[in-house]
Formats: structure tokens, C-alpha cells, sequence
């Protein structure tokens, strides 16, 4: 197999991370990429997910991933095999990315001919929550075996996020996972919250979760264009 | 449902952490207490694992439970139902306890009569295992759902954890999760680990693990005599 390209990322320099995010998302604008930040606990499914979201738009859109882990290259070599622009990068033991250390990913995955770049952030409910990367829209994936209670314990992770993507629904049957109270939950913490069920195993759920991206991306790049 | 209580933890105002760790494991060799501090991703099914270790030791142990979240108190109540004494802290969004802030949970939790003090960290795969809480061992739980590749992502967690439970080993038929794959990745990352695989849900293994930890306190409060 072909070697997949590994980025250390450096820690940032910058104190104000708000403005950092702030810029590097009018960057974007102006260049007509559209950033998503995916974010989940380990093992709830982005990676499969991606793949997924690959599948379903790759003839519609230019795609570029960038795989942030604190180590190994297990998600990026599984994400080459879908033949999408693929990078990896390397925290050095952080646990999250802020907009300087997202900007040091782009550069690295070479977004001048892409119209999608999604960074999966490192597996973590906590610290990516807190620092904005200068996506154009955060998305985090809840998987059913985590549990139904899991936006009461990480209300931040669930206040940013747009969209809440409920993953391996096809288990469904063996966990005690109430999908009523899970949604009043989430809507607990964020009232605009889309909430689409979803099996990136079997690929159910994944048109809806599709369409919803590739309206975002047509926006953002109409946006762009007034 | 007699209200639990809360005890909302204050940041650290110590630099030297490693030094206030050795200080609180030194004082609780003194009193005979021994401190888990048990470390997961969200939902792997840390309080469940917790209600069956206090099922099979509390005729042989005196145990206090701290429950250690961002918010809500969902498993501060969950434990209360098994009649040991327990208190729920709030992290004011810290993603993990260092050794002063898991001083004042036992001050909170009040160890005077206790033999072995539990610490439920916050659930995060990252940063819980940077920072020395003055536990007399450190375990963690990987649950099956969440992939055996988590050590190659993760590998500090691995690191400095003398046990890892491997839970929910009742779905592995829905999984495709390799457990000798698993085992291999965990002892790269720590050749010394202890790897016992349980179902928290059905008590499945807990037997062995109850039998360590309780060897494992006995071993310290004899040393503790001497």
C-alpha cells in the first residue's frame, strides 16, 4: 500500500484563538473550501462515517481529510483506500486542534483545488469542544453503546455542534439507549441542533446526513460568490 | 431519592504536580486507604463496572466512591442506590483531576473509615492520563464497541494503566473487534498490563478483577504495618 503523508503538527503560538479561527475561516470563504470539524468520543465511528460521506458525494464534490491523532496512521491508510486526498496529523499528545494548528493541516492536505475539507478531530468529548478551528460547521457523532445521558455530562461538545449525527444504530436492540430522551437531551443544550440517526455500518441514515453537507457546501460557496 | 452530593472542585493552584501526587499517596498509605482511579471514554461503562466491583468486595472492604464529571449528577445517583457512600464532582469543564483536585473530592467524600476510595475520572481517553491523581494504581476500561485499535491511538492511557478491563464482551458477535489483535496493541504500549475482558451488564469476569483489586489493597495496607 502506498505510504499515507504524516504531519507533526507544532503547537500554536497564538493566545487568541477566536481571532486565529475568525481569519482562517474568511480564508476559506474567500477560497471556496468549505471546513468541517467532526468530532466524537474514540471508537463511536468518524472514520467509517467518512467513508460513508466519501461514498455519497465524491462525485459532487472535491474532497480532502485530514486524520488527527495523537498517534499512529491507522484512520488516514483506511481513508486512502477511498483514492480521496488524505493526510494525517500528529498532535503531539494534544488533545484537540485550535484554528493554527487546523491552518498547519491545510497547508499540509493543499486545499486549492477542494471545495470539501473535513478534519477528524482527535477522540475526545472535552477539549475540541473549546476551541473554535475555523470550520465553517462543527458536527460531532454520539454512538449508541456510549449511551442516551451523554449530553448531560458534556454539555459543551453538544452546545457547539450543529448537527448530531446518532451512530450504529443497527445495535440498537443490545444497549439501553432511549432515542426519545437521548433527543430531549441534546435539545437541552442546543435547541438548534439536527439530530439524524444514522448506521455508517449498513450506510442508513447517511442521504440524509449527505444532503444536509452538500446544501451547506452549495451555500457556503454561493455565499462566497455575493 | 435522597438528593446526592455535589461538590463543585477548584482548579489547582500547584505547578508541581507529580510532587503533590506523591504527597496524597503518601498520606493515604498512612491512613490505610487505598485510592483506583478508574479512566475511560465516555460510555464504556464505568459506573456499571463500578456497581459490580462494589457488589462482589463490599462484605470484605469499606468503599467510598467519586464521581468525577463536567456536569450532572446521573452517576453520583446510580451509585447511591447500592448504599455506599459516594460524592459527585464537577470539574467546572476540566477534562481531568489532577492530585489536589482529587484531594478535596476525598476531603469531600470523607475517608476516614474507608479501605479502598474509587475515582471515576472524567471520560476522556487523553488527558486523565497526563496527570498523577495519587492513586495507588491506575485502570482503565475499553469497551468493545469502541475498536481494538485504540491502543495505537491513545498510547499513554495504555501506558500507565496496570489493568485494562476490556467491557462489553457480550456484543462482540455484533463487533468487529479482534481480541487478540487488542491484547497484542495493549502490550506494546505496556508489556506489564493486566488485561481481563468482563461484561459489566452481566458479571461476566468481574470475579477475576475483584480478586485483584482486593490482593491489591490487602497488599497495601500490610505494607502499610511494616
Amino acid at each position: 500500500m502506498r505510504e499515507v503523508r504524516v504531519l507533526e503538527i507544532k503547537q500554536s503560538v497564538f493566545a487568541d484563538n477566536d481571532r486565529q479561527a475568525g481569519l482562517l475561516r474568511q480564508e476559506l470563504k474567500e477560497k471556496g473550501v468549505f471546513l468541517l470539524n467532526l468530532m466524537s468520543s474514540p471508537g463511536s465511528g468518524k472514520t467509517t462515517t467518512l467513508l460513508r460521506t466519501i461514498e455519497a458525494l465524491r462525485n459532487t464534490l472535491k474532497i480532502g481529510i485530514m486524520e488527527a491523532d495523537i498517534d499512529s496512521d491507522v484512520d488516514a491508510r483506511t481513508i486512502q483506500q477511498s483514492g480521496v486526498k488524505v493526510i494525517q496529523l500528529h498532535t503531539g499528545g494534544m488533545c484537540h486542534l485550535d484554528a493554527e494548528m487546523t491552518r498547519q493541516g491545510l497547508l499540509g492536505l493543499e486545499t486549492g483545488d477542494l471545495d470539501l475539507a473535513i478534519l477528524e478531530n482527535v477522540g475526545n468529548l472535552v477539549c475540541p469542544a473549546e476551541f473554535d478551528t475555523g470550520a465553517s460547521k462543527n458536527v460531532m457523532i454520539l454512538s449508541v453503546p456510549e449511551g442516551d445521558d451523554k449530553p448531560l455530562k458534556y454539555p459543551l461538545m453538544f452546545s457547539v455542534c450543529d448537527v448530531v449525527l446518532i451512530n450504529k444504530i443497527d445495535v440498537l436492540p443490545y444497549f439501553d439507549f432511549d432515542m426519545e430522551k437521548c433527543r430531549e437531551y441534546i435539545l437541552m443544550r442546543n435547541p438548534d441542533a439536527r439530530i439524524i440517526p444514522i448506521c455508517a455500518k449498513t450506510g442508513e441514515g447517511i442521504g440524509e446526513w449527505a444532503d444536509w453537507l452538500l446544501g451547506e457546501v452549495k451555500n457556503w460557496q454561493c455565499e462566497k460568490n455575493f
